[in-house]
């Protein structure tokens, strides 16, 4: 996880943010030394984006510690707390892991906050662009990630567009992008000297702002607890979800590992590398253990459920 | 509330429309009878919006019974009720309004679709761009919305933009929105015959989609309890909320009219017409009562707050 | 389902729900004929509690058409809907079955309200002990229910007491909830005659109320969507979960069959006989059935872990 | 607020907390220094709960940083912080607010914990009675908090009780809560020595403790944001919230004030000492300010809503 991103910022940012890790503190609070060392730091993800954990409240002590209700930390031993946040997570007891909290600092195409915004139990404050002017920032995807539309998912992507008609693409963007910000600061006309026609009094900001396309870059403040940044995870950093918000996703699960590393594990090994088998798909297995040659035909699976149990069991359908 | 909009559907969707609404069955649940006549049907809003109807549970008496626990419709006359409704909205007793529901299906600008989820309280499902193809539709502000930052609110609408600037800003939008579904459709490549090119593969649609600006429509099926329906309402039907969503919230006032008229009315009282008085600017308002003359500097209050109370006595600041 | 515990109700309640029964109205709503049949109708649990179905709004086909954000019905066979709802429910693409909502009147002892409660995303409104007099009514466990703390589960029942130690137990339980409610009436001072002494003011009924034990019972309206509903299900009708709302969540298995058939039927499936199988496990099914004989040892798992998986595979651990 | 509380404690207990407390480590997050003072120690409440803030998150920088959406700290000046706080306040902009948690632990009485556990939006891990042996412990009312039921107000109290009907309310609430655990003891039969009876397998935990009243003492950590916990307050600490519900508001009241100084005197401002009047209030207060002689017949209210307004106004109904 490479942290400096610094051409993101400009140097009155650079400055702010040096600030605020300079000022040290004593707290009786739990804290987190891996999280500590990346605190205010911009993480880049994708051309302009970024993740900055701007806050966090508990550690993996939180969850046991909610766990068992103790008054302290109690005497069990490190092996005994891995155990138990192994044992909630399988069982999906997930109310503990809703005593730790993080807060974020995203910048992120309006694309990708739609999707994010989904995410309804956490907490959000967006830069108001009926207030305030966004800056010219889109986002252009690299060559290496502008997919064809797949042929057999309807929601997902395909080969790798080559030649005249990826130059075509990204040309269409860009200067679509560019264009409509022309035009965006034309009709604010807040710009200074010539760039300022002084008989315009300027569109309201709150409508002109509808010329951008979905690609400009927004940015908010973004709170969960661990619960529900590791739901967010656990379906954004999914091989299905779309590529750009996935690129966030990734990010964040490194910033999950600094923060609480026993929980982290456990959410590698009960979520990100889980597999849920239904009850027709639990039967067939038994029989396959059994040594039953069990076929798609007499799995009792639909075509596709059986595809996607032959993916869980790494063979062919 | 005029209920036609049939522009706005295709031949195909309002025969759908009203197969649904000639599908009459008996139930043994409460009926709304105003909104009954309007199920299913769009009511125009802005250019190309609409809201309808689709499904509802409760009426005036779900919040009644559920302040009441009772086993039935109880004995209680109607002014009971609506003085019971009346209390209850009056103190903030709010989960009785929990009981009822309502479901929408809405068509919405992109733009007013991000201020709209922010009511995390509801349930939402959104035509997805990912999977299918977005239509070209944009909206256009009509030219008496078409207005100028104001000078003295950083968050809102001056005096109508008129002449050359309107004219211009009308061209820039109405162009720039078509130029950028062009480009949407020729990076898809998805068209028939001639508009489609054999030898090009076709952008996904989940990046194709990032081509569009903010005014194009989006649509989704919305869903909320009569308690948060109000909150949305409260914020959104407020003159400082933005005129496209306002747009919005004046419907569906009229839909919670039509769905629970007693609480409604009660809803005009103490949320849309009530007003919120501090601490300090109570202790201003008995000065006043008793005679006194009180100003600005003797108010105890900031000069935004003076201004504030003097909106709601309906005196000059 | 036996539909009567008419013995449940006095004869005004009894009568309140024959009216409402047969008050019936049309509607252009979607109806399930399967829970009109019961609508209003006190389902017996425990032995005085009851599951009544108040109020509904929608069917499976309002899952179908939130996925699909159509404009009416569509014209899907049956047998598409089916793979459409089992998919959704398989993919935790959850957000389609928040489209349908159910309220409940239910009848239950304190101690299972506070299990019960825990699922915050529900509405609520409780007969309140504030403002009412409770019923003298508890919770007394049928004998094949009266279990011993399980030696092996710190959180479970084991063999079922008998004899001399049932009885006695059985005993207290009865002889304690019967003078509690003696000496609450006691300090309310309310009843009539006799009962009432002139000389006293009665205590508080808010204060009053705690002499009662946990075993008394009380009541609300709770009202959930579909997807809430299906979680309470997941979880409280589970083996692990204690008897007393298990009853509660059988009952309520029934109540969902008539209401969403084909998604009662992909609960089944997908939910309440499926399994979820961490990384390591799923590595050690790959081993087995390629033939390999996995031990606990070998498998990678915790001892726990390796004894919840021969659990799922029906096999010795 | 007095900060000792140290009987309710354990010897053990103590040695953790202040083992907890000793241990002291920088940090570059925002500190609220008042909070740290009494970090993990048991703040007394009734006669044998207390509350203890665990841990935080944010202080009022944090709803200021949120608001603005900014990188650092900005430059603002305190006098322009506290101004933002106001306004968010007094307009219902709420989110900010989300962006400062703090977590308590909480020891309570059942038919207070009943009460609090209505507020959703917070999270919450319990003691488990199905798990643990809960203790001897039960909440018995002081004598001057010991009233009679309110005879004008069907939620409420009224006199004091005295002589010998407080006498006799406090022995059987004493008595029956002693005779109500000795069961449970008994029934669990997990004693040492002569009060384990070898013959007797001991009811299930889950089954035995609905044998205990609601005046028994639970404890929970509980978590919430800021917004949340003065929703929490607004409610509890009103006079009309019941007087053990409200011993803990006060405390938290004082919380506030460590925490979040600022946003603590803005509450008082804008929500404890607020008023909301209705629409018609509003009119009859202009008119009251124009000098006419409103009384309840012409004011157009309700006999109540008169009542509440003369309230608010300081003069005889």
């Amino acid at each position: 996880m490479e942290a400096s991103g610094k051409s993101r910022l400009t140097a009155e940012q650079e400055a702010e943010i040096a600030a605020l890790r300079d000022q040290r503190a004593e707290t009786a609070r739990p804290v987190a030394p891996g999280l500590e060392e990346i605190l205010y730091k911009p993480l880049p993800v994708l051309d302009h984006g970024f993740v900055r954990v701007i806050d966090y409240m508990g550690t993996d002590d939180a969850v046991v510690q909610a766990a068992r209700v103790s008054y302290g930390r109690g005497t069990k031993r490190v092996q005994e707390d891995r155990g138990l946040i192994n044992y909630l997570l399988r069982h999906w007891h997930t109310t503990p892991f809703e005593m730790a909290e993080i807060k974020l600092h995203v910048k992120l195409p309006i694309f990708v906050a739609r999707q994010w915004i989904r995410h309804r139990m956490a907490s959000v404050n967006e830069y108001s662009a009926r207030y305030s002017v966004l800056d010219r920032e889109f986002y252009i995807p690299e060559p290496n990630h502008l997919a064809a539309q797949s042929a057999s998912n309807r929601q997902g992507r395909g080969d790798i567009l080559e030649g005249a008609e990826a130059e075509e693409v990204l040309n269409l963007l860009r200067n679509d992008s560019m264009q409509a910000y022309d035009h965006y600061a034309l009709m604010l006309n807040e710009g200074d000297g010539d760039a300022r026609r002084e008989d315009r009094q300027g569109l309201a900001r709150e409508l002109a702002r509808m010329n951008l396309p979905l690609n400009f870059y927004t940015q908010w403040y973004w709170k969960a607890d661990l619960h529900n940044f590791m739901g967010f995870l656990r379906l954004r950093a999914d091989p299905h979800a779309q590529y750009e918000i996935r690129a966030y996703a990734d990010v964040m699960i490194d910033i999950l590992k600094r923060w609480v590393p026993v929980t982290h594990e456990a959410f590698l090994e009960h979520r990100m590398g889980a597999a849920q088998l239904s009850a027709t798909a639990v039967k067939a297995i038994r029989r396959m253990i059994d040594g039953e040659s069990v076929t798609a035909e007499t799995s009792g699976l639909t075509k596709r459920e059986w595809v996607e149990l032959c993916a869980v069991l790494e063979r062919d359908a």
